[in-house]
């Protein structure tokens, strides 16, 4: 019997990446990555060189088709893998990542009639202007009484698929009513893959405020926001909502075309990147906590129970697992943290330094700061460079740094730059366990995780948990490869679900990260330190920050 | 007739410079600077090579006697100045900065068999190491009910002289019973030039515990700090304090012989740096503040009312001006601050642009940091890097950024730690204002006034007063030329007092910086926010710094 594959492709935030699999033990056999040509548009659209405002953060979903069209092409050529023995393709995206369709799935920015218009576009996830939207559906919720917000750590984000569409109503109506689909970009592309629309569990329960038992807000809610929202899910998304493993269709001819795959070839329902990653990295079950450490921290964790816990992204029934409550924190600052660092804070002499070490900036301050003791910088941060995510879950908060003296030197910030955001996640983790959620154990999974030993001894001290690490060096892309395995099912040569595709193919590293208890013990009277700060400039006692940035703003407007 | 000049010799952490200047109109002729030799001992003795603890900083009075036959010497060569002409010499000095004494004035760190011992040496302004004396001084005297602590601000800092004395006698009782003779380096100086002992009123009230009205503590306050202090000040001091602008006596042959002067040239009662630069700016009245911008801030003003202020450095009678009370605070880290954040926190590429310009990074940074309007950049800082000096008074606080986000950039930083110094000064002049002592304007000396304009204009905005600049480029030289002037007598072509000096010799430049409405109005907000951390850090709300601090000192002492 011939080896059988399976491809993942994983669409981030700059670029979307291939990777091909062995079915059989999860060797990852080729990978291919492919720019989008038009990244992140933030400052002007292609062509029409409209100017955007601030905050906004489009994509052209024509770069995600062009992933498939050299990606894919790419990994078949690299392993010499005959396309028969591709059983399955799944993919992942960024959430909540949405665009504006005609019926027959057309991007309306494809259109010429409305390509200069920035509301025809693809909403990226980190759009961030649509705040004054989400703001007005909090207070609509909370005034009217809806309990949904309670699944969602009581608030939900600007980031989210509703007040993406409220912007484009209350900014563009005539794109609201051109459009006859809003989707997320996930299931966009598996659209264009097997020509048959489907919507995805995961974005829904997420970011769309869909559940199992309730399904989504009842159109009165939506009337309650504007008028013209009434009927949206009706109009223009769908009440049905496939589970994760589940097969979307097969490859159209034109996609097969594309990707060099058979025509027919199993996709599976569109996912996200973070959870994707969970059974990639072994979990299949409650108790350990999967984190996706890259520029921001992704927190996964399934439980048998459902519980409220405030301040989480939110909780969502089969939502990582099937049978499982999938609950989800994030930071929203973690890598970027670094790298605004080494941007923006790092002296010329380590830059020459490095240089003549021949070693990155990054890794001569690890070195620096691995010789440091906890407790001997005297510093400690916040780490709300980029806004709290959970638990206080409030965008306007901002970065804090204690603790200077006139010695203190540039990889003793890192250090403790490092150390806020595990202080960050330990904030997490107790706040899961004090309302019924254990967290077990952890499993690291993600870009930092390799770059970083430092960090990852850094929060298993800070933690006191052991810290295991994912095998797959790509999360997403092999999650999503494990999904297309799935959708192919047993007898293809795929699996009957996703807990025999983890037990077969994912694996962790034979390294781990074991709590040292006399840098637990200094950690624990650091985060001591932190979780007072926290709380006092977090929860209200002083809003020092939201202050000086409504002064920042009011000081650039005028 | 023809023209009269005096010369000043400021001695400063680093170096001596001398100043020749033109006794009719203030005149600068010439200048010269002699660095010492041994710099700041703050590792090993000199020829021993014994290793010194942390917080140790000594010198050698040598060093001082150099700037004398180097400096003197290079001014008169420069000008071409007749010695015969030079009617007066004037010195100041870093203080408290003192050394033990042989009866004859040999220093201990001369002897063969004291000079491998660090306690002969002298102790400068900065040697930290007397911090328990200096608790066990506060504590006594709060014990004992001693009200002499309430002239300064509640504390009095272990960089002062009676600190300093017991921990020599702590240490090294051998080295106090040697020292017949315990001596501030000012006076010691003067000493060397006379012939003659003399003790000034500056350091003796500022910095020694004596006053005008009370003299020193009495013998019972030593004894109670320790049995072998009780008669310190009649066995090791004078009771004799001489007032500012007396003669101290004439120089000797052999000083004569160093400097090129002529003997019998009139030499003044020694000053302390700061307060010799107040009526060297013009100021010789009640009201106008005079800030003297170096590495720190020192703030004097004078009062024509005895007020006590909680907080402050210290007032004394006469201190600054005979007839007024003179009123000190300072703010430990200005200068030092912006040097910090030059060589830690600002980027490679800041440096590379810097070199494109043909500018230093400073100026490159006043230029960005110029460019931002008040509050722009969303960040408030506590500039306690070196602690607080006035109004807390604490050693142990250290510095507090708070307002980062990924979009923070250096100049933002540098400019939000000027405007924490600014923030600083202000806390100090409402402190005064709020206890009796008017501060009608500002007038600025020092080294920063020239360098950074932007700073200036900063203190300006904050202040709500007009800054001018003082006149004199180098302040404590210019000011003890003027009080040789005084020495010398009016006879011999120079004045009746320091008042009369200041209004013939003293100047303000014509350039000054008046605050800018707006920018007032928007630093009041955020100043409101300054004082709002500033108490809770800094008045026990929440301790953190320190307990920071302490932590930091247990992980390294294991």
């Amino acid at each position: 019997m011939t080896s059988k594959y399976a491809i993942g492709v994983d669409f981030g935030s700059e670029s979307g990446r291939a990777l091909l699999v062995d079915v059989a033990d999860g060797r990852e056999i080729a990978t291919a990555v492919h720019p989008y040509k038009n990244s992140v548009i933030d400052e002007r659209l292609p062509d029409s060189g409209v100017v955007l405002e601030p905050d906004w953060a489009l994509q052209d979903p024509n770069d995600y088709i062009e992933v498939f069209k050299q990606a894919i092409p790419a990994v078949l050529k690299q392993s010499g893998v005959n396309p028969a023995d591709v059983i399955g393709l799944g993919i992942d995206f960024t959430a909540c990542t949405m665009l504006p369709t005609k019926a027959d799935g057309t991007p309306l920015c494809y259109l010429p009639e409305w390509r200069n218009r920035p509301h025809a576009w693809v909403k990226l996830w980190k759009h961030h202007a649509a705040q004054p939207e989400a703001n007005r559906l909090n207070e609509t919720a909370r005034a009217l009484g809806y309990d949904f917000l309670d699944r969602y750590g009581g608030k939900i984000s600007s980031e989210w698929f509703v007040p993406k569409a409220m912007q484009i109503v209350d900014e563009d109506p005539e794109i609201y009513a051109a459009a006859d689909r809003l989707i997320e970009a996930a299931d966009w592309v598996v659209w264009q893959l097997t020509g048959k629309e489907t919507r995805n569990l995961t974005t829904a329960g997420y970011k769309g405020l869909w559940s199992r038992s309730e399904g989504f807000p009842p159109d009165a809610f939506f009337k309650a926001l504007d008028p013209r929202l009434e009927h949206m899910v009706d109009e223009k998304m769908s009440r049905e909502i496939a589970m994760l493993g589940e097969k979307a269709g097969g490859l159209t001819e034109e996609a097969a075309a594309w990707t060099g795959l058979l025509p027919g070839t199993a996709v599976a329902i569109a996912n996200v990147d973070a959870h994707v990653a969970v059974p990639a990295a072994t979990v299949t079950e409650p108790g350990r906590m999967v984190i996706n450490m890259g520029t921001s921290n992704c927190h996964m964790v399934m439980g048998a129970e459902e519980h409220v816990v405030p301040g989480m992204c939110g909780y969502v029934a089969d939502g990582i697992m099937p049978g499982l409550f999938g609950y989800e924190a994030g930071q929203s600052c973690v890598g970027d943290h670094f790298a605004w660092f080494i941007e923006n804070g790092v002296p010329g002499a380590y830059e020459r330094e490095a240089a003549t070490l021949g070693i990155s900036i990054h890794e001569l301050l690890e070195q620096k700061a691995a010789k440091l003791r906890p407790g001997e910088s005297g510093l400690v941060a916040l780490d709300w460079w980029n806004g709290n995510r959970s638990v206080l879950v409030d965008v306007d908060l901002t970065g804090l740094l204690v603790g200077m003296t006139l010695a203190t030197r540039a990889e003793e910030i890192y250090r403790a730059l490092i150390e806020a955001t595990a202080f960050g996640t330990r904030v997490i983790i107790e706040t899961f366990e004090q309302y019924g959620v254990p967290v077990t154990g952890i499993v690291a999974t993600g870009g930092l995780p390799d770059k970083n030993k430092l960090l990852m001894q850094i929060y298993a001290d800070v933690s006191g948990r052991t810290i295991n690490v994912s095998g797959a060096t790509q999360g997403g892309a092999f999650g999503s490869a494990m999904h297309g395995a799935v959708a192919a099912g047993k007898q293809a040569g795929g699996f009957e679900d996703i807990t025999e595709a983890a037990r077969t193919m994912a694996r962790l590293r034979a390294e781990s990260y074991t709590p040292n208890p006399e840098a637990k013990a200094v950690y624990d009277r650091l985060f001591a330190e932190y979780l007072k700060l926290h709380d006092y400039f977090g929860r209200g006692e002083n809003d020092v920050m939201k202050r000086l940035k409504a002064l920042k703003a009011e000081v650039i407007r005028n």
